[in-house]
Parts: C-alpha cells; structure tokens; sequence
C-alpha cells in the first residue's frame, strides 16, 4: 500500500478555501476532529468517515476553550510527527491535517478597536466563565442547555461549552459535509448532533462506536499515563459494563450499585455513574424501565484511577 | 422599471440548496435578515447589500427566541403581502424571501428519540432561560457574553441570546456571503460581528447607517404604535442626541445628563442612556476621553413613550 502524504493546513482561510475548491469541484469532505495523540478509536473515525465522504480532513488541536484552570491542558499527552505517520499508514490515508497554531487568535481583528488604547490581548482563551467577557478577547460561548448539564458538566463545568464552542469553529471553518465522533465521549456526542440540529448546520453527525484494548479498557489517549497497575484495576470499568449488559436484569438502581461497587472495589474513585437515556441524557427510573416504556439506556461511567480520569458506556436496548 | 417577483421559500432544504446552486454558478449571495413590517431602513439595507453581492435574500421571520414572556411578540406589527410589495418595487427588487414558518420545529428529529414515551414537544422554543432544558426541544443557545450584558441586555435578558442564536440559524441555513445589519441596533450590531469573528463564520458582517424619519425619529417597525403624542415627544431622544454631537464638549458626565434631562422633560421614561467605546461597548469615563485616548464613542439610549419601548443612538469620533 502507497503510503500518502496528508496536505498538512495551518491557517483557517487556506482551510476554507481547500474545501470550497473541493466543492466546486463536486467533491464531498468528512471532518474527524482530534486532538491529537492518535491511537486506533481515531483510526477507526477516519475509517468510519471515508464511507460517508470523498475526502477527510483530520483536525488536530488541543483545544484550551474546554479545559478548566485545573485540568490537565499542559500535560495531554502529543506526538504531531507519530501522529502523521500515523495517518500515512492508513487504508487511503487522509486528504487534509488541519492542525492550526490558536483558534482563538484574533490579532487583525482587534487592531481595528477604534484605537482606544489599551492593553492588547494575547489570543488567550479564558477557561472559566468570567463575571464578564469584557473587551476584545474571545467571548463567544454556545451552550447546549440541557445535555451539558448532567455527567462529566457536573464535574467539568465548562468543558460541553468549550467542545460546542471549538466545533462550531471547526465547521464553519472547514465546511464538512459529515463530522464523525465517537460514542465513547457519548455526552459530547449527543451534544454535538443536538448543537448541529439546533443551529441548522449543514453538516451530518455520525457517532461511531468506540474501540477497546484487547484487556478491554477503552482506548483513550489519556490511558498513556495509566502504570500498570491502576491500568489493570482500571478494567473493572468495561467489566462491570459488560456484566450489566449481559445480566439481563433491567432494575437501573441495581445495575448502577453493581458497577459502582466493581469499580471501588477495584481501587477505582467513582466521578460518577448513571443510567440515562440514549438521547435527552435524563436520568432513567426503574418504573420506566420495567414499564415497558421502551427505547434505548445507556449506563456512563466516569471514574478517576490515580490521576487520570477515565469514562466509559455501555448502551442497552430494553423492551 | 419593471416589478421584480421575489422567490418566497419557507423552507430550510429548499434555501440551502438554492444559496448552493447560485454560488455553484459563481454568484455572491447578500442576506439581510429582519422581522418584516418594512420600513425605508430595510430598504436601505437592501440597498447596502446589493453593494457587496450579487443576489440578495431577504429573510422575514419574527424570532421568537428573543422575547421575553412578557414582551410584545404577540403584538410585534406584521404585513407580509406589503412587505412584498415594498421589496418589488425596490431598484432591482430581491431574488428571494425566506419566510419559514418556525425555525424552532424539528418535528422530526423527535420521532426518532429512542421510542422513550413522553408528550411530544409542540416546537415552541422556549423564551426564558430555564433551569436545566431537558427532553427533545431546542435548548442551544449561543452568548456573547461579555457584549450581552450591558445597555439593552440589562432590561431584556434574553434578547441577545435569542438574536445571536437565530442569526446563526439563518447563516447556517441561507450560507451568505454577506450579512447587512442596521446600526439602529447598534449592540445587536457589535454583537453579530463578535459572533462572526469568534465562530469563524465565513460571512462578511456589513454594518449600516440608521435612517431617520424627517422628523429625526430612528425608523422602527416599532413606531407605529406612538400616539401623535407620544411620538412628538419621542423626538426628544434625537434632538438631544444631535445636540450631544454638535455641542463639542466631551465631558461624558455632562453630556450623559444633558440626554437624560431632555428625554425626561418631554415625557419620555429612561430605560438606559450610555456613553461607551464603539467596538468593546465598555463604559467610557471622563479621563480617559479628556487624556485624548482617541478613538470612538458612542452615546446610546433607551427610553419609553406610553407603551413603546425605543432605542437610537450616536457614533461621536472624539480625538
């Protein structure tokens, strides 16, 4: 197999102007964003893409407006060069690597002020949410009330309004006809299709589903800071999923003790665990389960091993 | 000349595919959105933008995102068949209305939640900002949040959010090149750039000089509801506004009052009158414009007349 060079893109105008050029051209485009560190359950959204478009784009940026001023920005792990070599090895490699410097760098834009001196910002996105945005810095935020409030919002507060916030940019910038994501971040997930449907971007959202280890621990770019250890205790997540799906028991308040207890019981310190449902994320209870009410639940886990945060889900079709 | 029949799509696919194919051909598209009840300054918006593109949609679409349960949506003035009127027999005329029915209704996407058994929302989006959105409806929402909060934000809470996340629904679904907006509505303006730049929308914002009535009166779709009376005394806003600009002192204490002063004498109520930086929307003080900070101001006003809520404002260059 030929190994293909990605045309690696920098500057969002360039971006844009690929894409259209492509259109005109008739051309379809999948964009599959990233930030980066790539490892199979990428591989397998460019895969996922390539069924849907002509040609891909692979973005890869880290993306400071989702992490909060106690996160782990500075750390997350990166390999820019591994990660081309990367895509170069895959089946029909990849057309475009957006891997842009700062999204939020406005400099021209701020220039034009009116020329009331002050301080010129730095390009710097805030992480938190500020009493009040104030001047000419970045202040624009999109906020998926509803889904982003639950789960890992309770924990990271302003992570959903970030991912929102950065994919939103990355449409607009690179056009896609279709985004794949991953339904291991299911809450980002279903917050990306709601924030898609919502704001009528012309864009279709396909989830894919997320790729184990062969010890079953889902991939996650994160797992490189795992020892040996918390990574072996860290599998009572996917075990404890897998038992609840089997079980055939269908009891939510049950299920979630069983996964809860696994997980402590393994070393792990439960973020949280819930049952929810596939779409609107509200929380299940057993009377509507047992009910009959129908649909799909899905069981996400997020839970710290360590240092490291990991999550986690399982969907389950109940009658 | 001769009456120009515009095309009046309802229709999200419809306007999207029409947009693609024109800009297939190589033409530029120019939106101006509004809420109908036009009046000679939409006409000049028009105008603007037939300056920057080569065809021109008119949206009309009274958004019910950005009133506030107790606010006059239900009575906001509406004359679509002389709306269509005023628009053919305009130099050139416009090549499309966008006049959907609502832009909040995603019938669809709701059918296909999982099978989970709940009340069907009726695709009314909800004004208020609720405590957590939950279900299937809308609940996306887009903030500028530093710019939102001042002048007009203060007394209607939801307004920006509601105007910000439609235009990006229009944008999203009309894909302009080009989006004309009036400075009568001078934050709305500020706003929609900020936006545009921040979400990296590829649409060029164009703001454009209010026009006034003979009588100094901003033109409003607003206006018709002023008694004779009330609208004699309205003029107070204008006057004292020109007289701020002619009067050379830039103490902005002084000129703030003088505004104030002169709207109250004739009967009007003050919702706000501000002096801020054009561009940040920032309290300007007195020292930093006698320090020669330079740059531009503008004094902004909100005052009602009987049941009519107003705003106008005045860009003043200081040194």
């Amino acid at each position: 197999m030929a190994i293909r060079e990605p045309e690696i893109i920098r500057n969002k105008e360039q971006m844009r102007n690929w894409t259209r050029s492509m259109r005109a051209q008739g051309k379809t485009i999948g964009l599959v964003p990233t930030m980066g560190y790539l490892h199979q359950g990428h591989l397998s959204l460019i895969a996922e893409a390539r069924k849907h478009a002509q040609l891909i784009v692979v973005s890869i940026y880290v993306n400071p407006g989702q992490f909060s001023a106690n996160e782990d920005l500075s750390t997350y792990p990166s390999d820019f060069q591994g990660d081309i070599e990367k895509l170069q090895s895959t089946p029909d490699g990849v057309d475009v690597v957006f891997n842009p410097y700062n999204l939020y760098d406005y400099g021209e834009e701020r220039e034009r002020s009116g020329g009331k001196k002050r301080e010129k910002d730095e390009g710097v996105v805030s992480c938190l949410e500020d009493e009040r945005g104030g001047g000419f810095g970045h202040e624009t935020w999109i906020r998926v009330e509803g889904l982003e409030k639950g789960m890992c919002g309770k924990s990271r507060p302003v992570f959903f309004r970030g991912v929102a916030t950065v994919v939103a940019k990355l449409f607009n910038i690179i056009e896609p006809d279709v985004a794949v994501f991953g339904k291991k971040d299911y809450q980002q997930w279903r917050i990306i299709q709601r924030m898609v449907r919502d704001l009528d971007f012309a864009v279709k959202v396909i989830g894919c589903e997320m790729i184990r280890d062969k010890d079953g621990l889902a991939m996650s770019s994160r797992n490189v800071y795992l020892s040996p250890q918390e990574r072996e205790q860290a599998l009572s997540i996917s075990r404890s999923l897998l038992e609840a799906k089997k079980g055939g028991r269908n009891i939510c308040s049950e299920l979630r003790r069983s996964v809860i207890e696994s997980i402590k019981a393994a070393g792990g310190k439960i973020d949280y665990v819930e049952i929810v449902d596939q779409e609107s994320l509200e929380a299940i209870n057993d009377e509507e389960i047992t009910s009959g009410g129908g649909g799909g639940i899905v069981i996400c886990v997020a839970a710290w091993f360590g240092k490291v945060r990991l999550i986690d889900n399982m969907e389950i079709d109940v009658l």
